[in-house]
């Protein structure tokens, strides 16, 4: 845990205003809150520098309204991802003024929008099949203050269309290449510039695709130096390194 | 079978030159030649327009010496692939003149060389690494009497240079695309070209590139269309796919 | 890009009818058009010698009939595949004359059927349930402008039936085999034939099959040399290989 | 376990010659000996047809020989398969008599060999490359008391050779087909014949071959009916099922 | 070919019942009738002992229904597999006193019974989940003319239930054991009976069970020698082989 | 089987109150009864400490009540896993008093309930997906008698909620953890225990999760000692095996 | 960590024997020690029950040597697994009475043998070749401390062996079952004893079997309750699990 | 390319230092320069800040010495990955002043250190066997001019040496993770930290640890946010992107 904190908790002790088990408890305690059905991790953005975010698939439409509504009472922004349009319903109703987005099948209320980093991240695309999880990277990226460019469709079936968008792609902080089938455009990218580069493999394609793996193995296999990668379909989790990475840069 | 040699042995069987015996056996046994520990395949080059070739692996080189010294008894011209350099020396003892080509792993005898084909192989490789499986398509397709371009260590983690040598594997009749690790090659040419294009995953890579795996699937995966894929390795396959794609151009 | 077009701009450069800035973003956006959510690769064509086709898979019905609107707008024929009747329907009612194939799940628009090859495209089916990857092929292979026969229902488990088509098999140009299950049949063709032989795996079958799997396996170590394979149920890209092989027999 | 033998020991103790502990203790522990590190099963002959086998992969050439010389005492016949040349030294020395089959990797000793049964079976192999599991098909079969045609090197890349010797292979009692690579063959002899098949896939190949695994799904994917499966390579169990099936017949 | 009818041809042949261009087609169309949308096989039966069976699997309940009309129509015996009561329901229709086995999804219409074989086939199952595959087997049999007993539910779990019923299944001429989860049952029952086992591997289970991939490669590494395999859930190719091995015996 | 039982038959032999025969059968049958569809094991509570269980999935409700209602009458308390509602709603309308827990699908019948072990199974889980599998673990084993305390959604993502449960968790004694996504909990807990550690992987996640197969593996390897897994979802059988644990400690 | 530490630390705070820095610095160093290249972890003993134990494979005989002369001068009993002749012999230069275990590959040295449990370990294997896993598990639980009764070579193909020997299994505290093949000794025995069953599948094999994966399925899938699983030839594993559970029984 | 460069030349071309010819020339082969067996990429530098390092794996020593010595010629700084000692020795001999990285299993040559960086890479290894990825992918960050920090041997089999040493781990710009075995090192960091987390998934382990496989799977399903993978032991790219992203921090 944090020194700090352990350091108060021994001052407030040695001055008397916590006796021994008391202390002993809250050093062992320190960071959680405990929910009935849920642990509550009160901690994490301290911590990660990424809040709680809720995953909907699974859930039904009013556990994630519940969920969304006791955040919204702490004053926590919130994102659901995964999100169906049935889920949204139930959480406009709850809290007026969330947004949805359906490619990105995201919804977010914030009562303020983040201040925008100064520099941005490059969400590319290969094919259009490919935009759910690009614009789940993108919303997730906007939702936490970066800034996001959008390049979409230039994957390398017909690669001049790519080096048409080089220089925005070479001036970003970061790169997130989102691609299905062969997944090629991540190499190809890898090649092209001198910042870090995060591939999303896409369950996009068929047969032999095996839902994404084929794209997987393609990013992992990159002939091209710093290319790292994510789940299949995982806009979100490329979203929260690219941010932690920009968030450096200052 | 030929319905010519049908017609041949009925003419003659209604001649009288042949009893109804022996007519019925000759009709069963057309074109094959039964040779104690194996039955060779007499008719394949006129079927398939590809003669026997000796494929080396688990082999010893006393077994591919003596099928090749039979071979070569018949007058037939001599490839021995996946050849180590023990093979070489046991063949080349009995066959003087025999070639070893070191890089392709493999031998070659033959009286004279085919006229070379009009339209010409491009064999188009990723990396260093891909270089005995391209070697082997290449020397496999000059065997076979097709014009080869080699365009090697072209792969997309530097892509300009492969735009460099465009042209020349534009103007091929047919092209194959070596390439280990993500493969991205393939794709890569295959939007560019308007010629077929046949890839070969290479075994080269290593952690989840599972033995060529990757590459495989990649190809198999790609965006442009007008890719197809031989096995893991099989620069031998790719070539004579792309002779009979050649040959056809007159 | 194109030599000759780089040129042209050089030329207008140097008569003083573009100027240094003007030169400089033509040499690097030669070949593409943006427009909104797509980057439309109007080069495909002169490059590939394959148009743009509408892969329907994952588009709803509205987006398909938009993309082929637009597409009809420019004067390009038009081709979706893996279309169902509800997409057709859409189509349909934007471009009227549209034609619906139900067992290769494609539709077309084409003012003027293209004028047939010499060659022909010889597509072979395993069994009834290889039918609609094998009409996939044999459609887009006609949309494009090769010659197609089919002979279709002819596997291994009645061997005969293959046998007694085979002077049509051997005639064409190239061979497209479609087989499921075991997959057994590309080996016995590419045995029978000098002609370029591409394997369409198929999904058909249960258990270990795979989804296809154990047909692509089949193809990709076949024994016999000259087979090489594409994507499962992949009857399109097939096609458009077999096609950019016809075409080189001028 | 066996009835007869329940009665013969109620019986006996029934009369006084067995007291109630030995007679519940002879019960439990009917047909089996323990013997130090091994608990013989020395019902197995009487059980299932099949006498106790060496499989001596993983053994020292003098554990084997240990074991043969044990059951030599007892005057079994030995068979000992996988066995190199140094673990038949090493019987040789102990069993004189003893005989090895190089390409079956195998060794035999039999003090008598049985009467031939009246049908046979036919041992079809698709190359040369299949030879080792093929041979230890057949040495198991006749070390078991069955017939054996060998008719091997007939694989689908020409297929002819197989239709000559299809009579052959029409009158056995049952069909082994040992084949590697996509392992065709047995689909097509299963779609031939009306005996029962059992395909035996091979290793034999490379790339996407799997070690076997690309012949082991054809065979289980077989278009064709009556067709069942052992293990990679392994002539031996299937040689077990075909004599178990050739004694039938009587 | 059957040389039986190559002999009858050459015989009309030569004695002017046929000119030469008609014996040279009708011997190369020997055993086979073309039909529209499909090649039927009107040799299977005289040739492997299975006639057609309907695979009904992919197929609408109309087209299950005209193949079975058609069939009935020649007067050869239906047996539908995977059948669904609509399927039932669509050829009872057409050929009343169709009877429908809801359990093995099969639909059976035979004129008379065939007479049943001396041996029979015992059909053993591990749990009720595996029923669907066990009488699949078990009325497929029957069909084709072999006796059958049914063993069920008796897997390992509680295997004194099996020893109760071994002498049923130790009497039978050939084993079929059916069984989902780990498939240990086709062990046991390979080390207790002297006749050939042939396992069917079920889907039955959940997690690492992969859809029966657990069982398949249980019965396919068994320790117990004489056992071969079928693929998932076919019990179906079971019967079929264990017919053949059952009119062997005579 | 039982030596006890086997020694009261020979005795009521020797006393001549049974007949050599009927011994014979007797001994043969020992604990098992045979009915209808089913033979049912009513020997497993004694030999197995677990009575019989029904797994729902696959059957029908009415086959479940069916199978409920025929062990009610014998007295045996009822569980039924993987049970959906209308599966509940059919077995309650014939047992009345039947409760039904949700999250762990599972039906429960108890006359009394166990008296509660001494130790306890600390049953914990990483996240809220993980929730049916956790609770089917829970209520399986406290109907088996075990005392059961929960540890809910403290996964490693903020591993401070686990140290702060850490003393209830070490006085347990058995622990089973369930986790899906990359099942590091496992390895965590059993590094900080010195009790048995069983590992229920959850198919919980999506992409290159595999439904559950990463979780699984990553259990399998598990860096601490002490862990061993069950299937995927298996809540059940965690418990059995927790269960027979708790019972040795006495 | 420990509360009582932290107590005991809290104590000295306040009583002035330790400064507020101090205090902090001990607080979160509790329980290690740090060491040049490796970092002991001195608590584990008290944490798990289970003391540091050498894991052979990929050290040189130095560096295992080194290690153990380091934990042998703090008195810390040894145990070396997958230990070669080579890694023994430098180990007992240092430390002379080091016994070695071949079979096992593994070395001990104990002070003094820990007194035995009173319950003991069932270590059970299916044949002779699963002999290293099944010792490798047994001489880990002596040397924790744990009695072991050792029945080998009783696999199903010869079911009976096992029964024989049933009374020993049955009245063990726990039983680890040692399986290669298809691993079906592990359900047979789950259906036999009311005690907690540890699978520890064997890569024993060939073909089909993957290095172990075909036994580790059978026992993940195993339809017997109570069985767990560790690792592919896991007997240190299996062993520590089990001696976890002997522990309890007091 | 380069749009400066274009400019360059369109100006030098307008000024008639350069011909037409020329100039089409000089545009279309900007940044690469061809040599025999390879295709130098003189611009890789600049394009993505990496220069061009040699993998050694599968090169002869002559090979990487001859490499080497060119790229030294042309003042570029060296490293060799997967480098023996061969290899080194063969280098070293032409390089006077090369340096040997045993355990990094790589080599260095550079002329002076570049300038460390300010903020810092953390590389956390799991265990003792995780050494080679963990020192390969530290000597690569130091080479391109990163600072390291080493934190080994703190995996979650003993969670609370990870913990003492948060401290350094929660400071670094970016936190590189090598693990093997079940990898969940990464996700405990990963929960604990708000830094981009790198994992390197190592080959290390045995069993159904399957390569890597299964360190790979946890570490793309890692329950924290902001982790991403590279490939199996592929310490050399995690240290490229983490370099990419120490560089953005100014």
């Amino acid at each position: 845990m944090d020194k700090a904190e352990i350091i108060k908790l021994l001052e407030a002790y040695s001055q008397g205003k916590l006796n021994q088990d008391d202390a002993a408890e809250k050093l062992s305690a320190l960071g959680m809150e405990e929910l009935g059905f849920a642990t509550i991790d009160t901690d994490r953005y301290r911590r990660t520098g990424i809040p709680e975010v809720i995953y909907s698939e699974g859930k039904t439409p009013q556990q994630v309204a519940e969920i969304a509504e006791r955040m919204h009472a702490r004053g926590i922004p919130i994102l659901a991802t995964r999100a169906s349009r049935e889920v949204y319903d139930a959480v406009e109703k709850r809290i007026p003024g969330t947004i949805y987005y359906e490619m990105a099948r995201a919804l977010v209320y914030q009562n303020e929008k983040p201040v925008p980093s100064e520099g941005y991240i490059a969400v590319v695309s290969a094919g259009t099949s490919d935009m759910p999880a690009s614009e789940e990277a993108a919303i997730t990226a906007e939702f936490l203050g970066s800034r996001v460019e959008r390049i979409y469709d230039v994957g390398v079936a017909g690669i001049h269309r790519l080096f048409h968008r080089a220089e925005l792609i070479r001036n970003a902080s970061v790169v997130i290449v989102v691609a299905g089938m062969e997944g090629a455009l991540a190499s190809v990218i890898g090649g092209l510039v001198d910042k870090p580069v995060i591939g999303v493999p896409c369950s996009a394609g068929y047969g032999a695709n095996f839902g994404g793996v084929s794209a997987l193995l393609s990013m992992l296999n990159s002939c091209a130096n710093g290319v790292s990668v994510v789940n299949i379909d995982n806009g979100f989790g490329a979203a929260c390194q690219a941010h932690l990475i920009v968030k450096t840069k200052k």
